[in-house]
């Protein structure tokens, strides 16, 4: 085991990774977190990859170069996939415009006279515009508001709802906050609403984790505890307020100039933070509360925001594809494709869109948690100690997160340590690691010492206890290829069935687009090795970076992507796989991997 | 002073009065709070009073019989003003039809299974129709509610808004509340909303009342004492609430089976029902808080109806124009006219509003509360041992409230006592109450007799303290006759200043429409005669009841006529009578007595 891990940092944001020599710089900045612009696939083309490498002359592609030494990068604001120019001109080059519901409308009104001795809410609402309609609550204030303060002030709208009256011209001061609310890590983006500025980014591990690792586990909860609801849903609140509160005070805003909060997260997770009962998703047929875009108060939730401001949470498709999704396939433009599109975020549960032309078909797939380490015997997340990538040439390289010794595996390395064996032959094509008689005489004696007997089986030792330094040693154990085949098995068997729905094969595909924040640190090759995805040229499998958030984002920045939201959401026909007759004979043939063939691509 | 009372009941409803002999029954049927339909302006030309006394053979208009003995008459539905008929089918013969904004569905749903997984709302939604929209603390009850009812029950809707769920089929539960809020008295209508058939009225003087008699007392109490607004607010709710109990209780429905209550009140009542402070109705120029129709949450409001029900607030002119004034409105179809039409309701303060075609003018005038026996030196509100009636030939004849001894004169008798005066030449044109030295030859020795020199004046005695059979005399004084000329003078200018506005002369009017409680039993001869009405004939000056009343009515029971509500508040211009150069001039020249040709006509 060698470990040569070289550290790159991106500026301006500062984030640094350390990779390994030879990884491409367009990975290495997605692993930061930096999704770069790659229209062309990442084939050097487009050019929309720039980036500066501090002390060259010239910018660089990030796609077309690899990680040599240690480096500095400069990122350029209309480099990035999710910068505000991602906003105003997508990839398809439609020019958007910064239009957030939330508006302020500062007023100099006349007072009342005796020429002139209109109501005080007609003169408001003359002010503001027809439409405009204000709840009876805030009619109450205007009279004292306004002799207070000369007539004078910013009004707050949402949409033609008007939910505020400030003293003074604070038009300057209107914030919102956009979250990926997932299952495991929740993520709140401050957004100026007057510039389309990004002010801050803050996430945390969602509070629910106490009450179970995955959604499964946190509905049987609610369907097995009373109380359990209320008390998940406070726990989730707790997290987005503590990412609120950490937001405001790192910008150095007022939490009362922040208007709207939009969520985007799966159907479990959208339905607990809203209080609605999520038992149904616990059982077949797997039923939503809703599915149309719902506004709720943040005042009721209690969230430490404006008083009268309010949450948007994204519509829902059915089933376990929820807002997520939708947000997802907002920011992916999916109906907009002119080649059939595969969308696929992959975490515990794997959500697939099929896009062709306008119609699309989604589905949802019990993953399992085996791509976030769990039920892998020496799994882990993705934090310190984990080994994140393997490659196997005569020997085993590993690259752990945090430059420390191996602790044990997460899903990117199980893939990786997976593909690379079943290349070399260790692996057969039904998941069985071989005896070291059985491999291929091309093995090396080096791998062929790290095959370990068990008591049915073989074993493939990553790490030996001495390379570790631990006490154990880190194994690539027969039972995980097992996992790893049911995950990737589903979600195959999925993609399958969904193609056969639309009368499609994977090689009609125009492009694969890997979203999600393990859908961005998978190696693209690795993942059509063990045929979790299907035969298609690398660069046509592109990540698009976390595209809930992004998704978010834009529903938050312009009504125009709220009512796309909604559009989109129409034409998705939602599949339930387990209704399919052939899902079982799909799924039975994906959890076999492909052969070599697989690998020339 | 002779009292000659005759005692007329009215079937069905059981009313009763005692009139003097001679009294028009359709007068009689007015004072009993039943207004029937006169299109022909009491002429006997319509035929539509038609009503039968009992004992006779065949039935008798009531504008041509005339009280003679002691009678029961059944009034017919049909010849009613405010009856659902009317509501149906207007004067102008249209046709309406019952649409409460409140529908009931009852719902029976598929439900989820594998083939058909839409999520509860979806499911919900799809029954209800497109456009329904619910707030999130009911979709939130949602999942409980269907799993627990079968997927059955029944939606209460308001509008396009889902307001809640009830179980089993209550289609035939449905019942609104409409209520006139009047600065004196509140009286609150239940209405079943399936049939549009009225389920009982209750009325409760106003708790407020001790907070001031009239509501420029109670603004001025608002605008002096910290509280204040919330005390008199808690007054009128309590009043209301204690109607409602009433009414639920006598027809035996139940109170969550109310869900909307409309309300048609002044600009005052309006405004302090809803918390709005009034106080800048306290002052020049007048101003309201609001004029657009206003919704309100009952349950906010803590009226016992149902939790999710609505409160209503009729839109306002201008100043003291208000809520009730446009329910009047409403009710007299005042811009489909085909003559001018001017329409007056008697109060503490006169609404007055001229309509010519679609083009409306509207006026308030600080009546004062002289009409209300308020000011008067002996005056007193219309109840038990108040005169409301005066007739003078050779010598003086009343008519008192419960067939009591009169103790004072209420707002009717001291416009008929100075009329009758006018006309026998007791009073002159300037409202000076002439000396016995002064009178005309043809006044009888009798009345001269009942001139009482005061220091400066003569005052007049209507029962002198042996007639009375109390210790006091009962004096129509020199003062209230100025009293009078004041009331009076301030309507009949704004009058006078709304036809120069709208170039139309008195006599192109083609009706005057008297409204409100007082409008119903004023004399229509004697308030021409004192010049507060303009000269023309008698059957061009029609009472239409109690026209905010009936106006709320329709608004409850019909969206059409709540659009009309809204449309026709827009077609009117507010005038302030303050603003007019002319107005002082008006007044002084109205506050003269017309000469004895009023008498002619």
């Amino acid at each position: 085991m060698k470990n040569e891990e070289i550290k790159v940092v991106f500026e301006p944001s500062g984030r640094s990774v350390y990779v390994l020599p030879g990884t491409p710089l367009l990975e290495a900045a997605g692993r930061a977190g930096i999704v770069l612009q790659t229209p062309c696939g990442g084939l050097g083309t487009c050019g929309k990859c720039k980036v500066q490498i501090v002390g060259e002359s010239e910018p660089s592609l990030a796609c077309q170069t690899r990680v040599d030494k240690t480096m500095v990068v400069d990122v350029p604001m209309e480099s990035r996939f999710d910068s505000r120019q991602q906003i105003l001109v997508t990839d398809s080059g439609e020019t958007g415009e910064l239009s957030p519901v939330v508006r302020k409308v500062p007023f100099v009104l006349d007072p009342p006279s005796q020429v002139d001795a209109r109501s005080d809410m007609a003169r408001l609402y003359d002010a503001l515009g027809d439409f405009v309609v204000a709840p009876s609550d805030l009619i109450r204030t205007v009279p004292i508001f306004m002799r207070r303060n000369e007539w004078k002030g910013t009004a707050v709208l949402i949409a033609d709802r008007l939910i505020a009256l400030e003293e003074g011209d604070t038009t300057a001061e209107a914030y919102g906050v956009a979250f990926d609310l997932g299952t495991t890590t929740v993520v709140g983006t401050l957004f100026d609403l007057t510039t389309g500025i990004e002010k801050g980014v803050a996430s945390r591990m969602n509070a629910q984790i106490s009450h179970g690792d995955d959604v499964i586990s946190r509905i049987q909860k609610i369907r097995e505890t009373p109380g359990a609801l209320t008390q998940l849903q406070e726990a989730v609140l707790g997290t987005v307020n503590d990412i609120l509160d950490t937001l405001v005070s790192q910008a150095g805003v007022a939490a009362k100039h922040i208007y709207e909060v939009v969520v985007a997260g799966n159907s479990t997770m959208q339905q607990i933070l809203a209080g609605y009962d999520p038992s149904a998703l616990g059982e077949v047929p797997f039923v939503q509360v809703f599915d149309k875009a719902t506004t709720l108060s943040a005042n009721r939730l209690g969230l430490r925001v404006n008083a009268a401001a309010e949450l948007y949470l994204f519509p829902q498709v059915g089933g376990f594809v929820g807002g997520d999704t939708v947000a997802g396939m907002v920011a992916a433009r999916l109906d907009r494709q002119e080649a059939p599109v595969l969308f696929v975020d992959i975490g515990t549960n794997g959500e697939i869109v099929l896009a062709n032309g306008d119609k699309l078909l989604s589905s949802s797939t019990a993953a399992g948690p085996a791509f976030e380490g769990a039920r892998i015997k020496q799994g882990m997340r993705a934090t310190t100690g984990a080994v994140e990538k393997v490659i196997i040439t005569d020997d085993v390289v590993l690259n752990v997160i945090g430059n420390t010794r191996p602790i044990g595996l997460c899903g990117t390395a199980l893939i990786d340590a997976v593909a690379a064996l079943l290349t070399v032959g260790i692996i057969d094509d039904t998941g069985r690691i071989l005896g070291p008689d059985e491999v291929p005489d091309s093995v090396s004696d080096m791998l062929k010492q790290r095959l370990i007997a068990g008591e049915h089986d073989f074993n493939f030792e990553l790490a030996s206890a001495e390379e570790s330094g631990n006490d154990d040693p880190v194994y690539l154990w027969q039972r995980d290829v097992r996992e790893l085949q049911l995950a990737s098995g589903a979600i195959r068997a999925g993609i399958n069935i969904l193609l056969r729905k639309a009368g499609l094969d994977a090689k009609d595909l125009g492009s694969v687009l890997l979203a999600g924040a393990f859908g961005n640190f998978i190696r693209r090759n690795h993942a059509r090795r063990i045929g979790l995805l299907p035969s298609l040229p690398t660069e046509h499998i592109r990540f698009i970076g976390n595209a809930a958030s992004l998704g978010a984002k834009l529903v938050l920045l312009s009504k125009n992507e709220r009512r796309y939201a909604t559009e989109i959401r129409h034409k998705v026909e939602h599949v339930d796989l387990s209704m399919d007759p052939e899902f079982q004979m799909e799924f039975g043939m994906a959890m076999m991997f492909p052969g070599p063939e697989a690998d020339l691509l």
